[in-house]
Order: C-alpha cells, then structure tokens, then sequence
C-alpha cells in the first residue's frame, strides 16, 4: 500500500497509473501535479486522482512515492523543481521513453543521482495522448523496464516494482545503454520510419489521390505517425546517438534492397522477404505464449 | 449475372471474390483452377467454387468471365495457357498489385493487348494467405482499381465493373503508370520498410532480447512484414522502377532526418513529426467520412 502517491504530469501515462493503482485499491491518496489547472479538474471528474496541485514542491510534500510522467524534454526542469522538497524516505521513479538523458538530468540536478530514484521506463503508449485516453487497463500484460544503478537503494527498487506490479505489468531490469539501444531498435526507429514516410507522401504531387489508394496495411503500418510530436522531438533529441546509430544500420540495410530490385537478383530478395517473414512469426508467437502463461 | 465465372487461382483474393459473388447470387457456377487439387478440393468443402479443373485451358471452356488471381510472377505463364482457350465473348482481368508488368506480359503473348481483357487490382489483401483465410467481406467497401487501355471494350469494362460491385467494393479506374506510381507510395514502400526493419533487428546480436522489448506500436509497424514473401518477391520484381524512385524519395527525407537529429535542430525534427501528424489524421478521417457515405 502507498499512503500517498504523488504523479507529476497526468497525461495518458500518469493517468492511467493513478486509475490502475485505485482500481488494485493501492493508494490511500494520489495527489496529480500539473501546469493546466483545467485538466487537473478533469482528471479528478474521472477518477484518476484524488486532489491535485500546481506546484511541484508542494505536491511532493509527505508524499511516498513520486512518478515524474513528463515529456522527457522537460524533466530536467522538474527534478529542478522537485529538488529540496523531497523528503528523506520518498522513492521517485519516472516514465520517460529514454534513460541516459533522464539519469544525466538527475545527476546535473542532485549532483549525484539519488539513490531514491529509480529511473523506469513503461513500455505501454498508444498513439493517442492526455487524460481523457488514460485506462485503468493500459499497464496490463505490458512491460515495464527499470534501469537502477549501482548506487540505487534496493528497498526504493522493490517499492517501484511493487507499484507497477499492482498495475498488472510484467518488470525486467537492464542496464540505461542497453535501454535506449533497445528502444532505438523497437520503438523509436519504428516512429521516424512511420513519420517521414507519412510527410514524404504528404509532400508529393499528388499526395490527396496516394491516401486515398492507401489500404488496411498502410493504416496500421502509420498509425504510429499519429502520436505526440512533441514528445516524438524530445525523445529524438534525448536519445540522439542511438537512433542515428540504427538510422544508419537501416538505411545501409534498405540500400542493400534498392541495389537488388535495380540488379533484378530475385534470390536475394525473397531471402530477405523470406528471413523477415521467420522472425516477424516467431515474434508474433512467443508474444501469444508469453501473454498465455501470464494469464 | 455471370453465367460462368471461372478463377484462376483460388487464394485469398480469387477464393474471396468466389464467396463474395455466390453470396450475392451472382454466378450460376463458379470454377475454380489450379495446380493443387487438395487446395482445389478445400475450396469446394468451404463452398468457394462449385468445381475446379487444373488446365488452364479446359477450365476457361465456355466461360463468361476468367479472374486470374495468380501471384504477378506468374501472371504471364497463365496467359500464355490461356491463349487460344478463349471464346470470342470472355471477358478476362486479373488481380495482380503491378498493372505495368501484366500489361507488358499481356502484349508479349497475346501479341496486342486484348480489348476483352480489362486490367485490375482490388486493394484488399491483408498479411494472411491461401483460400482458407478467404471471406465474402474482403472486399466490402474496399477499393478496386480498373486501369483499361484505349483499346480496351467498353462492355467488358462495364462488365468487369459490375462484378467487383456485386463484392461491395468502390471502383476506381485510373492509367496504369498512374496506379504503378501511387501503389509504390502506398503499398509497396510501406511493406519493403516493414520487411527490411524487422531482417534488420533480426540479423542484430541482442535480437530475441529486442523483440522481446517491443510494444503493440511496433506489431501494427511490422504486420505486413508477415506477408507472402514470393508474392512481394514478384512485386519487387515486377514494379521496380517505380519502388525504386519511392525508395529515392524517401530514403533522401530520412538522411535529412538524421542530419537534423545529429545537428540537435529540435524545430526541424517538430515540423517533421508535426505534418505527418496532420496528414495522418486528416488521412483518418477522410477514411471513416468515405465509409460513412457508403453506409
């Protein structure tokens, strides 16, 4: 139980916690921390937290656990704010889709990142965002990965795993490098390929008639293309050298494939189509056991 | 009404049409054809066809309508069976997702394009394959693409047009470069991103570990990756002129994306994400406007 949980940011994420954690009867008290006074009334109307405040020191006041649910581009900007308020048992987590720019942040902030921190990094957006998106459900079967590091407390560790696991979330723990390469892999080349192939055919001639030829498996292909910009532009910048290192493995990658369409060399294609197809099954259906043993 | 409609090639897209029309009470008799009698055989058990032949030229015997619905590979061989079986008053067309090539293959054996046969392409696959995913709805209120020659005879045009309504699709007639060019940007780009995205993690050391990572974003990216690699093997093959000028177009848009990254230009990386967020969901809803209309 969390006497009184303290979310920073009550978005889709921020959001959904607060519901997952009422609904497990988790909480005595969660208080939602923002700047827009407007949506913080909204979150309360539906449930998602129980009071709220604008100021982020004050809403740190007493509180037991803290979950920064902010863009990653302006984290640093709340460990500021968050600095000096913190009481000495308070745990403090984040959801942040990048982690060495979270704990760089923390270090330049705390001078050394605290061992009350644990960075953490729930793998469950949609492309949709904001609280009126936020479900109790979001968490369910997903992964939530955590990043401590070695001077991370273990009993703070242990709090952050227990509340995600009230959530319903599956946690692994790896190292912050291995994090942010993985996620340049899965997540975040994913979105730059959605989003530049979508403005690439928006900024053809005759781009009306191209979306309106466009079927089911270009719509699921770019659905991606309609998350957050904003928060697309901070992940970019934060995890900058990891997705430029896969930008170039891709591209060397699609080259390959334009040299053999231009060469006619069938063979090397289908193989490619071929190896592709293998692993996209194989995934497919270890994420179908995966879910069967949980359930 | 068809009086004898006979699909060469009975697959998800030949076996669906076959549902379709015998659901509308289109056909006196469907006749199915093709190389594997057990296929064959499974076909007449779902009730797809009510018989089969596997000759090319027996089964096209007094036919109103022949539908090739072979892969784009082998679109050639099949006319080449065809040629010489077809009476005076058959009207052909074919399914095939490249219009330039069956054209092109059309001509080389029939000597001249035939004013009965009317090129086609229903947009309406999906990653499964083979006659047992077939279903009388594949084609409902999805669109088929008609792109006839100046030679081409009206009749069997309107014909050919007829048929595709019975399914509940929305037709469209456009040229072939037209459709080979859009269908690049549309189709074809969009399934070489996803089948090279999910080689290339693949083929990298932490693969099992990388798959394991990812999230439902990623699973919508990489579905069509779980398409028949022969059948996108031939479009490659068939199309590639066109692909390879989408490949250009939109490899130069990612480079620039890196450039913008590397450079930290945090503006450019915004107006990026930002237009394809526009484009994306103004594509969004035009399509739920357009399936509005239709109902």
């Amino acid at each position: 139980m969390i006497d009184r949980l303290v979310i920073i940011g009550v978005g889709l994420i921020g959001g959904s916690l607060g519901l997952a954690l009422k609904k497990a009867g988790a909480c005595r008290e969660v208080v939602g921390c923002g700047r827009t006074p407007l949506h913080l009334k909204k979150a309360v109307e539906l449930g998602v937290i129980d009071r709220y405040e604008t100021d982020i020191g004050r809403a740190a006041q007493d509180a037991d656990m803290v979950v920064l649910a902010v863009p990653v581009g302006v984290i640093e900007a709340s460990f500021e704010q968050l600095a000096g308020h913190l009481s000495a048992h308070t745990v403090f987590t984040d959801v942040g889709s990048t982690k060495g720019s979270v704990v760089a942040a923390a270090q330049r902030v705390f001078k050394q990142v605290p061992a009350m921190f644990v960075p953490g990094h729930p793998i469950a957006g949609t492309e949709k965002s904001g609280v009126t998106a936020a479900t109790a459900e979001l968490f369910q079967q997903r992964r939530v990965v955590l990043t401590p590091l070695p001077d991370t407390s273990p009993d703070a560790l242990a709090k952050v795993r227990q509340m995600w696991k009230w959530t319903g979330a599956e946690i692994v723990e790896t190292s912050v490098e291995h994090h942010d390469a993985v996620l340049a892999a899965t997540s975040h080349l994913p979105h730059l390929l959605a989003y530049t192939l979508v403005d690439s055919l928006a900024r053809m001639d005759a781009s009306e008639e191209i979306f309106r030829f466009a079927a089911g498996g270009f719509n699921d292909f770019t659905r991606i293309a309609g998350s957050s910009p904003q928060m697309w532009h901070d992940i970019c910048l934060a995890n900058g050298a990891a997705i430029l290192k896969m930008i170039e493995h891709f591209d060397k990658d699609l080259i390959q494939l334009a040299t053999a369409i231009r060469d006619g060399d069938g063979a090397q294609i289908l193989d490619l189509f071929t190896r592709a197809k293998t692993a996209r099954d194989r995934f497919e259906t270890t994420k179908v056991i995966s879910m069967q043993e949980r359930s």
